[in-house]
Formats: C-alpha cells, structure tokens, sequence
C-alpha cells in the first residue's frame, strides 16, 4: 500500500510540477525530505563581496528580487500586516516611495535624520532585510470595493486561502492589506525599521497585527546549519535553498504566467501554528519520533542513519513502514504532497494563555510561485498528519511580494501602480 | 531652588544610606548618573578562567552568590513567575532540589537526559544563568495560610509593594510564589530552560505568568557598552556595577540585619513599564530631552558633552535650568531619590493592543539589599516625573533571591527549609 501511494504520487507530483529533473525540494510544513541542496548557483565571490561592501553586516537592498526571501534566513523575526485606512490611491503610492526611501537607508544601518526614532543608534545593520507584500483585499476590499483601482491589477495566484479542517484561526491576526517581513539578527533592529515604517505610514496605514519571532525554523543557503524548531526537531532539513537556482525559478518566482508587475516576485503564506507543548513534552520521545517521521537527536529520517540520508517510505521496521505513513515527513514529503515551497519561518513564544500553558510555535513563512499549487496543495494533504494532535493554526494570510526595486527611483509596487 | 534640593536630598542619601564614601551609584529607573564605576574589584583572571573552563560561553552556577545577578547582562531574558499549586512541603523541596540539579546541568550546556525537550540540543550554553526567587505569599497565602510552615523563615524586607499614584497592574501578570530569571545570549537557550523547569514542577507548581525580553537595558559591568532602551535613550550609564563590591554590599546584597537564610542573597523587584510608544515618537527630540534630562546621540546630562560627565543639576541653560527638575534624570537620581539599585531590564514588545498600538516597552528588573530603601523608595520620588507620561506599570512583583548554592549536595532554598 504505502510503496503504491508512494508511486502514485511521485507521479502525481512530477505531472504537477514537471519535476523530474528538480534536484531540491522541500516539505511544506515541519519536516520532509528528498535530497540535499547541490552547490550549483552559488552566487559569485564578487557579488558577494560587492554585498558586503556598502556596511559591514549589511544586505543589499536593491536588486532583481527582494531581499529577506532567498537571504541566508537571520535570527530573528518581526513581521506586520497593515490595514489602509485611506482610500487615497495617491497617498498610499507617496507612502510606498517613503517607505522605499527609508528601507534603503535602514538596511544599510543608516538612520532616517531627527525624526529617527533612535533605538538602533550605534547598532550594525546586523542583516536587516525589509520585504514588502499586498494583500488580496488591496485589490478588492472584503466587501468587494475596488478602492484603489488596483482590482485589474490583482495577480492570477493572489486568493483568499481556503479553510483547512482544524483550522482555529483568529480574523483579529489574520489576512492584512500590506504586509512588511523584518528579519535581522537583533530584534533591536527589526524594531527599529517595523516602528519607523509604521512612523512614516501614519494617516496612510495602521497595524493590523503582528508577529515576532526567533530561532529560525529553516536554512535557506546551503552553508547554514538545520535548526531545531520548539518541538526539539531538526527542521527545514531539505529546504529549497538558495544556491539552487533553478528549483527556485520552478517553486518560488512567480513567471510570466501570472500579472506582469509580479514576474520575479513571489507569494508569501504566514501561518501561526501554536504548538501544544505541554501535551507534546509529556509524549515520550519514541512516539514523538513515529509522529514526525525522524529521529529526534540525529534528524535522520525512520530507519536511515544520518540527517541527509534520503528519506525511504518503502523501508520496514518491526514489520511496519519505518516511517508511519500519517507522519508528518510522509503526509508532507513533496513526493506525497506534491509541492515544494521556500520556508523562512520562526520559533515564537508569546506568553502563556489564561491557564498558564506556553502561547508558543511554529510561525509558518514560505515563499512559493503560486499558494494554490504550493502551501495549499501541501496542507491539504495533511488533514491526516499525525502531528495535527498537537497544533493548532491560529493566523493565516496571503500576500503578493513584487520583485525587487531596482536603481534609485525605483520604489515598493511601482510597477503595479505604473505598469 | 534646584541647588537647595539637591544639598538636601544629598545629605538625606548620604544619612539614608551612609553612602559618603560609595563611588557608585544609579538611578533606581530609566536613566541618572552620580559617576562612572571604577574598576576596583574585578573578579582575578584566574577566577574569569575558572569560569569558562567549564564549557565555552559557560556561566559557573554554583557559588556564594546566585549568578544572573552582577553577572554581565545577557541579551535575552524569559522570566517566569509560579504557583505552588500543592499545600506539601516536602514535595516544593523536592521540586527545588530537582530544579537545582537541573540548573547545574542546564547552565553548562548540558542535557537532561530522554525526558529533555530537545530543541537546545546542539547549542552551546549561551552564558545561561538561571536565578530563583521566593515571592511574599510562599510564606503567608494572600488568604493569610502559612501553607508550607516558612512564615517564620519570612524575610523582614519581603512584604507585597505599595501600589503607585498611576499604576495599572494586572493581578493576572502580576506577583507569585516562586520565581525564575533566565538570562542567556540565545532565546531557543533560555526557552529551554524554563521549559524543562515548567516540566520538572509539574503538580507542584503552574506557571502564573511570564515575561520575555531583548536587548539589555542596562549593564552590570564596566566592560559593557550602555546600550539604548525603546525610547532610543542611552540607558544604565551609571548602573551599578559588578567591578565595585563594596557599593554592590550597600546596596544590593542583603545583609545580616534580614533574616539568617537570606544573608548574602538579594531582593528582586520586577515591574513591566509599558512604553506609550507612538505619543512618544510624535514628541521632537528636543522635548523627549528635556522629558528625560539627556541628550539623545550622546546620552550626555544636559548642559554637558558626554556621556559620563557628571549629572549638574545648577547649570543653567536659557536662564532655566539645563536639566528639568521634573525631568526623569533629575528625581530619579540618587541624589534626589535616596536610593541606588541593580538594575538588569530587558526591552520587550508584546505585539499590538486592540487599537493597533505597539505593546512595547521595558521590564524593569532591579536587584535590592532592601526593597523599601530600594525600588519603593525611587518609585515614590518618581510621582511628578515628566516620563509619566509615556509610560504605564501594567505588572508588578517582588522577591526574595536566596545566596548561591555551594557544593554538589546544596540546592535552592535550602537553607529557608533547613537552616
């Protein structure tokens, strides 16, 4: 049965995808596993040097693409959905152009002059990237107003995210019209850009909601070590990384099929998974491991020896699959799920709630060419996923990222205003 | 008028706390200086290797003092205040054993064993420091129990904190039995601990609330930089310090006029100071000056040039007094205020209130020899300050800190239960 399934949706993944020479892929959610990441489309020692140059620590700004997506993934989070709370096309574009302006600066350590907040006064730049995204009610309100005249410019891929079974999601932190992703590696720093962008967008914008996070819950570049997630497993052991440009171009950059303003940008899902921690401590490690799919120390799937050995739903253990096949790797291995995304997600621990348990988990952020096919394919197939006992998801969102600003003028969704 | 109180308040410190002598002092909240720590006292070289040859980045748990007290201030905090949810004595004395043993292990980067959570497998101890305090109500239930015969062992300077002119405490976040302070340089390191703690306690004590934090708001020693609170002010330039033991016996440790098992321990007082950031960022920088009574780039005294020149609360600047006598400087100073601390705050941003408005702000950690000539005495003075404005106290707690554990068979408490 379980080498069936397997092959059934190999197929099904390869006709999906076209994946059959895709050397990279990645679950869509805690665990998963094919391959490693080869060293193929490492970007040259010259760009990054030329990276490197404008401050020490500092990550280029400008370019083909936004930065604080395929970015080597920094060690914290700080991340906002905003509400338009105008209906002025022109002041939200000024707003836009402000906020460019000043994500130049700030990504490169510089202040922003007397207005400056101050808090990051003397702090390196410590990696900062600031990536922007449109919600899909920028383009026409929950109430179906086209308040921007954007409603043409909605891209193919930008819908509301379906309903998943279990789904406990609060409307309070979900969905946003704009949405900026701060990442650093202080949280002193991610503060800093968030407070001022919200500074600059004052009359024009308001928090919807936001989220911190740390301990990044993935590696985006090959030469970072797999992190542990709060559940005390390796994660994001196959993640698409970004030396792999091609499974990039085929799961990540949106392409020509979709809105022109968006070609070369990506879509961004943000899920707060709440981990029940409490009920997970107190499951002995042996069951922990059926749950997921690997060994907890070594991160090496069921029945292998090592993280990266290639994870095999065909080998038995005791008689049964090594690897149960309601275990998360198994429910979310592209092969089974048939998608690959780009995760950049983040540890949170938010407090307790009224009974005194830890309001803590997984703040689920990838990157995909299109939700449909990408984060929705995969949570789909894991309305089974063992692992489901012990999460909750509690904010959901959608967001478009266009690609990134190029030479000095250019400024956050110019070409969906101009194009 | 400002020169007479400043004569005044001088002599009135110096009876108060027979402080002609002491070098060093600080502000018992967001800024004041007397003057620089000298750096008499520094722990011997071979003492500072001793400690690190445990394991690298390494805090040495046991000694005569509780570390995480004078140690340098780490950069992240998770603090957790507890309920004793059993009336067994014995049982809360196996917990603190269990804990101990647990600390011992967890502060040298070391697992605990199959039932550890897991997920700081692999990280080094991040200079973790674990320091536990007992709050009023262990010794006498807020009903007036003796629950667990300690009344007798009741500290003198342990009593509940008056409430403020302006305070808006939460019960729910406020207060508790027991407390733990986890210090380390990685939050996934500090999360773990107090993680396995809460697991460790399990049918003894529930969490009743906790607190995270980033970005050190001050130092502990000469060799730290001053770093800046959300304000974007300079913070804790003339904080107590670890190089200056002698101030560090005035003020900080309890001495042997308390009671007998808490001799050479400190009292804690916590206090979460919510910061009105967005009325503050609307004030120019000129006003939240002279709110403050320092200058926001260079962190000097007004009327002053650096940093550490001297706080002359007689210089004149337009014909009124440089720094504000309403200004934070000014009464919290303790000059004024009567009172010097150790203080060891951390940032924090909790996310948004229901308006969209950053919960954000400091929590105020302060290490006493005695909480009413310590943080009461400061907080009094600080009814008029001009930063009252900006700030609200929504938590509040204090604590009684036992001394260091010494030897392997010692363990937190012991000699509240035992002596």
């Amino acid at each position: 049965m379980v080498s069936d399934e397997r092959g059934m949706s190999r197929r099904r993944l390869f006709g999906l995808a076209g994946l059959g020479t895709a050397g990279v892929l990645a679950s869509g959610a805690v665990g998963g596993v094919v391959g490693r990441a080869t060293a193929a489309d490492v970007p040259s020692p010259a760009a990054a040097r030329s990276a490197e140059r404008e401050s020490p620590a500092a990550v280029r700004f400008a370019g083909v693409r936004q930065a604080g997506i395929v970015t080597p993934v920094q060690d914290r989070l700080h991340f906002v959905a905003f509400d338009v709370v105008t209906d002025d096309r022109a002041a939200l574009a000024a707003m836009l152009r402000r906020w460019t302006e000043a994500a130049r600066r700030l990504t490169q350590g510089r202040g922003l002059g007397p207005e400056d907040t101050g808090e990051a006064e003397g702090l390196p730049p410590s990696r900062l990237t600031l990536t922007v995204g449109f919600g899909p009610t920028l383009f026409s309100s929950a109430e179906g107003v086209d308040r921007f005249g954007l409603a043409v410019r909605r891209p193919t891929g930008l819908a509301e995210l379906p309903i998943f079974p279990g789904d406990e999601l609060d409307p309070a932190i979900s969905g946003g019209d704009l949405c900026v992703q701060a990442c650093a590696d202080d949280p002193q720093v991610t503060l800093h850009a968030v407070r001022n962008l919200i500074r600059l967008g004052s009359g024009v914008v308001a928090v919807r909601w936001m989220q911190l996070g740390f301990g990044r819950t993935s590696s985006t570049s090959t030469a970072q070590a797999t992190p542990r997630n709060l559940m005390g497993f390796k994660d994001g052991t196959a993640n698409l990384k970004a030396e792999n440009a091609r499974a990039l171009d085929e799961f990540v950059w949106v392409g020509e099929d979709d809105a022109d303003w968006l070609v070369g940008g990506s879509y961004l899902v943000t899920r707060r998974i709440r981990m029940l921690i409490e009920d997970w401590d107190g499951l002995p490690a042996a069951q922990q491991e059926a749950v997921i799919g690997r060994a907890k120390s070594s991160g090496a799937p069921l029945g292998q020896q090592r993280e990266f050995d290639p994870t095999d739903f065909a080998a038995v253990r005791d008689g049964r699959p090594a690897i149960p096949p309601d275990s998360h790797v198994s429910l979310s291995h592209p092969a089974n799920a048939g998608a690959a995304l780009l995760r950049r997600g983040y540890s949170f621990v938010d407090g307790t709630d009224r009974s005194g348990r830890l309001d803590a988990g997984l703040f689920f952020v990838a990157y995909q060419r299109n939700p449909e096919t990408g984060f929705v394919q995969v949570q789909r197939n894991l309305a089974a996923d063992a692992l489901n006992r012990f999460t909750r998801h509690t904010s959901s969102a959608v967001f478009a990222c266009p690609p990134g600003v190029q030479g000095d003028d250019d400024w956050w969704g110019r070409t969906m205003f101009q194009l």
